[in-house]
């Protein structure tokens, strides 16, 4: 039979990823966007929005773990969970995991993605079952927009801020944030690749820092987003997120004490890459 | 105009890659290999070696940097160094920078590769011109069968370990590459990525743990190698090659100490992913 394949062609990535397609599970469009899910050989099933990879079975613990643990682990007690985006329901899975969450509010834009991967993607989005979430079909930055000291963590679970997702990544909605938050409250957001969208890095961490006193950076390397050299921009009104405060206990693939303290940066990659890039 | 594509087409790797070409720059049958230049209108000018990227001028600092100046920096004082493959020059250039290196003998299989990327990547192979370069024409499997007790430190930059350089990654040729170093030599050779070739990491990090006392694995993030989470494995007679020797005086992009002590992979990850992997 005739291979199909399926190419990523992300305007913001220079280099263009290609999949074999064993099958085409779904092809919807939502209100929103374009939803395609595909099976691969290696990567198992694989969620694309708008033409761009979302998750594969296969490695989506690897950015889902290290978005949610790191803020989770280094905040002392996190009741109180904002996610913003993050459909999928990855991100989710890996907060409820804490035993400490009480709530974990999901807003998502556009909960037909929801649906989908709850149907498809049964492993990854378990959590929407669990009675501590809390889904809302909405805009996260209207959301945050009235809400005020409710959360101890706030996760950015975002497309690729082009399009909607942009609006989450200016110093407005950072502030809105800052209010969103209890007052030793953290906030992250994935950042996107180092390698190919250093600027964006470097515009997040300068606009994060005019509104949070302590801001930072950690990376994990991801194989199935463009550039791979994964950021996420970490900033916290009082801990330190670099502080591993309570021990990991959870079973996880990838993160782990050391992984946590080893995915930031050494500060001369730091200083070059990001406030001098 | 209609765009054109250049497509890697890895067996190895389950992701292919794909680039926009701006110009086809060169195209040549060597005795060995296929080899391709183009223009990308991000990366520069791309050499290619059957079908598979080899360099690119926007990136390959990184690659280069990471071979060479980590056992160059934990090696007390390294005089005669082996590069194997390498014939774009890259390691070369770098291993060079080092004062103390008084010899640096590249055994390349495919000269045709050295006079290519003398005529289009003139800053990436400067070193030939260097009189502390030897450029012999050979196997690098058989060059080390000969070589007894004679270099301080060996760096293996082949080509994919599929064909040809299938040979360098044998238990016998890490018994030779032993015998052809110092008593406190170290070897170190590129090794694919963590995320497509754990199992070929793993095999490898075993393979040199039958010959050398110490053996360490290190990575570093590369954009434009097929899962780019990239290892490079490194084993060592008597020194510990994570500790940094000589301070870095060298113009370097991304080497830096720190940069050094956190290639290595956190103590969790390398049980998980190596020997357990």
């Amino acid at each position: 039979m005739s291979p199909l394949f399926f190419r990523e062609e992300d305007p913001f990535a220079p280099i263009e990823y290609g999949y074999r397609v064993e099958e085409l599970v779904c092809r919807r469009k939502t209100k929103h966007q374009e939803l395609v899910i595909f099976k691969s050989a290696y990567f198992g099933r694989v969620l694309v929005l708008d033409g761009v990879v979302q998750l594969t079975e296969k490695d989506e613990y690897l950015y889902h773990e290290m978005l949610a643990h790191v803020p989770l682990h280094a905040h002392p007690l996190p009741t109180d969970v904002l996610i913003i985006g993050g459909g999928d329901g990855g991100t989710l899975r890996e907060v409820l995991k804490h035993e400490t969450v009480k709530r974990a509010v999901v807003v998502e834009m556009d909960t037909e993605v929801v649906q989908a991967c709850r149907e498809f993607f049964p492993a990854v989005a378990v959590g929407f079952a669990d009675p501590r979430t809390q889904l809302v079909e909405m805009d996260g930055a209207e959301y945050l927009a009235r809400a005020r000291g409710e959360f101890d963590l706030i996760l950015v679970d975002s497309t690729d801020p082009v399009g909607p997702a942009q609006s989450l990544f200016t110093t407005s909605c950072f502030s809105r944030a800052f209010s969103a938050l209890k007052a030793d409250g953290m906030f992250v957001a994935q950042t996107e690749s180092l390698h190919f969208h250093g600027d964006f890095v470097s515009r997040v961490q300068r606009g994060l820092g005019e509104v949070f006193g302590l801001v930072k950076l950690y990376t994990a390397p991801l194989a199935t987003y463009a550039g791979n050299w994964w950021t996420f921009s970490i900033a916290s009104k009082r801990h330190d997120p670099e502080h591993v405060r309570r021990s990991c206990q959870l079973p996880t693939r990838y993160y782990a004490e050391d992984v946590h303290r080893h995915a930031f940066l050494p500060g001369s990659l730091y200083r070059r890459l990001v406030e001098e890039g």
